[in-house]
């Protein structure tokens, strides 16, 4: 990685711990203008007991309105399944970066034939933690990818 | 329409009226299951100053972690976006009745080609709200739809 992707990705990292030490998923998400962070955020479905509170979801709520996406990358430890690849379409993001794919295929094909340049950093770090919470989780992962 | 879609959609209305009542984009949705409706909600991203408060997503938030969708049918006044098409997608429903299209083609055909089944109704009712809202409120639309 870059100093500047590893920075970032190091932030969405440390969501997605946070949101671990919450009891909830632990997938992390940063949204990145300009070299900087505009917005961060975790999974916090079952801390909020929310169905839609994704990491990429909850991120982008908490940029706020910020008008044009489009100089805009998104951070996210774990590849974006479709309700957050449909959220990165609408809003007009170009680019994704990811930690890793190996624990969820996402909406990659998707998100390339809309446009959007995705790169998968396939990190340990983040595979192995994903990989953890599954194990010890599989009803709370299944539901977080509508697979009940 | 048959009554019971008249009486979903109906509702769906309402709290697209119940929006614009507030100062909000005029956009309902309800979620259904064995015939009655488990979650309603409307477009409050003005209110609340969240871009992804769309109306599907706040009525999915209502109808809370129901774990399967796969018996469910949203109704929506507007054909949804690709974030609430997304949604649809990842969570699992299969059905989607919507009010109108004219003035929002929306993410229709991603729908079709994942296998959900669409249906426009084109109502009046439901366009000459939306033309309404989007002659006297562009800058709003644009910034709903990505389009800054």
């Amino acid at each position: 990685m870059n100093p500047a992707t590893d920075r970032f990705m190091t932030a969405a990292i440390i969501e997605a711990k946070t949101g671990h030490d919450e009891g909830g998923i632990p997938i992390g998400a940063v949204l990145v203008r300009d070299g900087k962070i505009i917005g961060s955020g975790h999974n916090r479905r079952i801390q909020e007991n929310d169905p839609i509170i994704h990491a990429e979801i909850d991120c982008l709520r908490n940029a706020g309105r910020i008008g044009s996406y489009k100089d805009t990358t998104l951070y996210s430890t774990l590849m974006p399944c479709y309700l957050c690849a449909g959220a990165v379409v609408q809003f007009g993001i170009r680019r994704v970066v990811v930690g890793e794919s190996r624990n969820f295929a996402g909406a990659k094909e998707f998100l390339i034939s809309m446009g959007v340049e995705v790169t998968d950093l396939d990190l340990d770090e983040c595979a192995d933690m994903m990989a953890e919470f599954i194990k010890n989780n599989p009803e709370l992962w299944n539901e977080d990818i509508g697979e009940l």
